[in-house]
This record gives C-alpha cells, sequence and structure tokens, in this order.
C-alpha cells in the first residue's frame, strides 16, 4: 500500500476510535515510521492493541494533558493516560523548546503509554541540533540479576546526537538478550537459542526455545545490564511519579487499568562547549570507521545507519501489509 | 597502615610534587577511598603513575582551573592539565551548586586526567538529594564492534540516586567485558578467559588468556555495548573539547603529552516531579529484593551495595599495602 493511503486510513480508524484529528495523525506516522525503519514490533502490528485499549478505556482518545513548568528547563507532563505517541511528541517538543531557551532542557511525563521508538522522538531534536538522552520503562521483560522472575521491561536507553551527516546518530537500544518474539519464532521452528540469554522456569540457563519461554529473559551483560535496565526504571518511573518496579502493564494482555507509563526526556545543546561540533563528530566518526576490520565486516556502523538504509529503501517501496494486519485494518475501519 | 597515618603521608607525597595542601588532600583521599572500597586498580597502584606524570609535566601540580558559566544550570570547566581529581571534585561541587539553584546542573570538563571512580563523586551529589549521571572517557582499551584495534576506553557510565535508605543507589559500569588487569592474571597462571571477552590479534575469538594480550577487549552486548562506549565518548570527549576518538593517552605508558580527558556531570533534584522519591526508591528497592532468587543467590543487591558492605568492613581495619606500593611510597617521600 502507498504510504499516503496508509496514513490517510490509520488516520480514520484512529479518528473512528475518538482521537482527534491531529492526535491519529501523530500516531499515523509514528506507526508507519517504525514500519519504514524496519521496526515491525512497534508498527501496524500493534494498532489492534491501541485500538482494543482505547474502546475499554484504558488509553484515554481524549486526554487532558497537563504541562507544568517547574524552571524554565524543566517541565513535567500529566499524560492523563493518553496514547503514548501523543504524549511523547508533546514531550520531545517541550524540551526541545526549553532546551532552545536555556541550553538544557528536561521532560518528565507521567500517566503514559508505549509510544513505539524513542529514537523517533530524537530525531525531532536532532534537526535542531540538539543532543538528546531518552529513557521510558515497560511492561515485565527481564529478570533482574539474581532473580527468577521478570520485572524490568525492555527498558531502552536512547542516545542521539547531530553526526556532521545527514544520517543521525541514534543508539536506541533495549537492555534485553533477546526480545520475546524472536524466542516464540526459536520455539515454533524447534531451534535453539544463543546461550545466556534466557533462564527456564526453574531459573536454570536454557538455551532451549521451549523451555525460555515458561522462564524470563536475562538482561545484557548480566549485573551489568540489569543495573542499566534499573536506572531507567528510576529515572522514568520512579522519578516522574509513574508506575515502576514491574506495575507498568502489558498493553496486550492486562486490561486490569491504564499502563501509566513514564518517560524522561534530556536535551541540550551540541554547542555548549564548542563552536564545532558538528566537526568534531564528523572526525570522531570517521576515524572509527576506519579502523582495521575483523573478517567478514565490511564497514563499521554508527547507530543509527541501518535504520536510516532501511528507511531510505522502503520509502522507495509501497508499504507491504500482511494478511493478519488486512483484516485488523478492515475491522478496525468499521468500528 | 592505620587510615590516618596513610593520609598524612599521602598528602605529603603530593606536596612534595607540589600541589597545594588542598589538592593533596582530595587526591590522598580519593586514593584511599578507592582501596577501601576495593578498587584496587583505582587506588595507590596509581600513584607512582601520577607522580612521573606531574615531574614529566604532563600533569600540571599548579593548575589554573577556569570555570565558564554558560548558563545558571550550565558551566564549562577548563582544568588546566589539573590531575584528574582536583578537575572532578570541583566539577561536581559546582554541578551540585547549579542544581541547588535551578534544579539541574551540567559541568563539562576538558583538559583533565583519570579521576578515579565516577561513583566517589557521585556520592557528594546523592548527599545532597540529587540524581547524577557521570561519563568519562578513558585511553583505548575495547574495540569498537565490527573492528579489530581497540579504541574505546573502559569508559564508564554511571548513576547514582538517593535509595531511602543509607546505602546510596550507584551504578558505576565499565563497558568492558573484562578488564586487562584480569586477562593478565589468566594469562599468568594459563588460564582460560570467558568466551565472548576478547579477540585475538588477528580479529578471532578467543579464550586464550595469552592471545588475547595481544588482541584486544570487546564492549559488552556487542552492538549495543559498543554504541554505549561510543555514547560515552561523545558526551565526555566530542562535547566538550576533550580528546576522543582514540586519542585519550594511557597515563601509564604514553609520555607525549597530557591525557586531556573529559568528563560530563548531569545532577537534578530528586524531587522535580515527586515529593517523596525517597519513599518510592525504597519501595521499588524493596519489591525487587522480595523477588524468587535463582539457585545460589542469597541476596538481590543493588548497584552501590557491594563496595558499601567493602568500605564498612575495610574501614575498620588498618589498610593493607603489599611490597610493590611500600618500596613506590618510600621512594616517593622522598623524592
Amino acid at each position: 500500500m502507498k504510504k499516503q493511503n496508509l496514513e490517510k486510513i490509520l488516520i480514520k480508524i484512529f479518528m473512528n476510535h475518538k482521537l482527534n484529528k491531529d492526535h491519529a495523525r501523530i500516531c499515523s506516522q509514528a506507526l508507519i515510521n517504525a514500519e519504514l525503519v524496519g521496526a515491525y514490533g512497534h508498527g501496524l502490528s500493534r494498532l489492534k492493541m491501541y485500538c482494543n485499549r482505547i474502546k475499554k478505556k484504558l488509553i484515554n482518545p481524549k486526554p487532558k494533558i497537563k504541562v507544568k513548568k517547574i524552571s524554565n528547563s524543566i517541565s513535567l507532563i500529566d499524560a492523563n493516560n493518553s496514547i503514548g505517541f501523543v504524549s511523547a511528541d508533546i514531550g520531545i517538543k517541550k524540551a526541545i523548546s526549553n532546551a532552545k531557551k536555556t541550553g538544557i532542557g528536561m521532560v518528565g511525563i507521567k500517566n503514559s503509554g508505549h509510544y513505539g521508538l524513542s529514537g523517533y522522538y530524537a530525531e525531532q531534536a536532532i534537526k535542531q541540533n540538539l543532543i538528546t538522552m531518552i529513557y521510558t520503562n515497560a511492561p515485565p521483560a527481564i529478570a533482574p540479576h539474581g532473580s527468577m522472575k521478570s520485572l524490568f521491561g525492555t527498558n531502552p536507553i536512547c542516545f542521539g546526537c547531530p553526526s556532521g551527516s545527514k544520517i543521525p546518530f541514534i543508539l536506541d537500544t533495549s537492555i534485553s538478550m533477546i526480545n520475546r518474539g524472536k524466542i516464540r519464532v526459536a520455539a515454533a521452528n524447534n531451534e535453539k537459542i544463543p546461550e545466556g540469554v534466557a533462564l527456564d522456569r526453574y531459573g536454570k540457563p536454557t538455551t532451549n526455545a521451549k523451555q525460555a519461554l515458561q522462564g524470563v529473559q536475562l538482561p545484557i551483560a548480566g549485573f551489568r545490564g540489569s543495573g542499566l535496565a534499573w536506572m531507567v526504571d528510576i529515572l522514568s518511573g520512579v522519578l516522574t511519579g509513574s508506575n515502576h518496579a514491574g506495575k507498568v502493564k502489558d498493553p496486550f494482555d492486562d486490561f486490569s487499568g491504564p499502563q501509566n507509563i513514564g518517560h524522561l526526556i534530556i536535551t541540550f545543546k551540541s554547542n555548549l562547549f564548542v563552536k564545532n561540533f558538528n566537526n568534531r563528530i564528523k572526525n570522531n566518526i570517521q576515524i572509527i570507521k576506519k579502523l582495521p576490520k575483523i573478517k567478514g565486516i565490511k564497514k563499521i556502523l554508527y547507530p543509527g545507519e541501518n535504520k536510516f538504509y532501511r528507511f531510505k529503501k522502503n520509502i522507495k517501496n509501497e508499504i507491504k501489509i500482511n494478511d493478519s494486519i488486512e483484516k485488523d485494518i478492515k475491522k478496525l475501519l468499521v468500528n
């Protein structure tokens, strides 16, 4: 389907679900962007879930979003259970305007929901020559180090900055060794999963995908990754007044209340301390790209390049929509 | 040796090397703290190196440190090649006072050197009920993902916040899978190193410690850890106007110039968005500590607990000084 047509359809679906046109457009563009960069887990596969949660009144389609000024640099947003895309969009724009005024902007967001890819919002800041760090918590997916029960979300750490070229530097990395979708695929195909990524239901390391599905996923780098996931839970949840410590609800199967996810955005001017940040980062990247490579590696890529190249390739073609999502779309258009 | 006596001796050594008394005390206390928390690689084992670099005029014992106000929240420190401890101490104090005034403080530091443990400075901020993030780059130690040459330093990420108890939450984690010291010990003992932590000189993964010593160490979590190390190099080096992209000099064996390490400190009030941060974090930690544990794990610890317990135990006893360091101390006292 052509991007423009898909966008029209998605806007219609979200408006059918009582979002206003602006909010419907924000959501539709975020979902399409996820498809174009190849992050399908954050794209159309979630459309039905969002609409479900709106119908069940767990996402508020007409939120009264309050932006509270804490200082010239700092704001707190109460998203009133809006769909995450909308609160994150307001949040990044507020963080950008604070940073433009004072050099640094920080925005905490509470009572929000899943917003897709952190890197999508980072891009907005980078276009304004800002450096940005974005944190969000998420429903339980990985076990804290030493535990055999999931509690931390995949809790991504996002860092973005101008690169001195048109491809922004955007690290947007989950703290999980493997995503659950990959374990499901391996289990279905009777394939093994790598060592050290999951425990079975008894808390023992396993490479058996089926046993891993009954157990827990592990954080990257043991105690270190567990600490990073904990940091993200503190910054997004504890600090902002949102759910934390495993209380963020799974959007797909927990309908007992709104998610109340928290996000934290910090953004600051790249030229605070040096006049020529763009030249400096360009030089940094060039030096690293020229390093001798290990066998089988043609190019050293910086974070964000892969997504950019996928976007550039996919934007030329129609967006592929699989049968199951086509069915979702048809149903959601009439309801 | 008793802590008080060791401190007197160290102060004397640093003053012999032309530091003023305040600076000598700052350095001595940082080194002793590293010993007490069991971070020996950042303690007395570095004393001779610091003095060497002062003698060779690569560390400036009488620096004219300039603190430039960028905004009420933001400052840039030009450390004038001071010993890292001194610039970091001034930096964290400036960041704290900026945060107390405006809610958030950010300090970039350039022309600095190795400052020991980031967590040591984080403690100062936490005592003032601040949350803090500290970044520093370091001499080449690990290979960027895809490369077979070291370029990134161990580039620690430090995050600290109040915990609601007397033991602060301090994550202070290097981005290296293994430190070089451990590989050296394994090589000396003809022991293997774990899989996935190092490459041999041809860029092939190896568990042979001797071959690893001729090769490179790997970042945690592959592309993800490499991205995090890159982020730290950008925040500490590119942003602040310091060396970056592998140009930070090794303090032990590169005497071709000052290190020009960069640091970045961000710190903000923990009660910006909620009134009861301390209760919230206490609750967060309690929930996680109560999770079911995997076999062999008695307690789930949060980052910083281990160091705190080591400190508490070690502070009761005299500080052990091995023969080689005792020799260093004796020599440095007369020169």
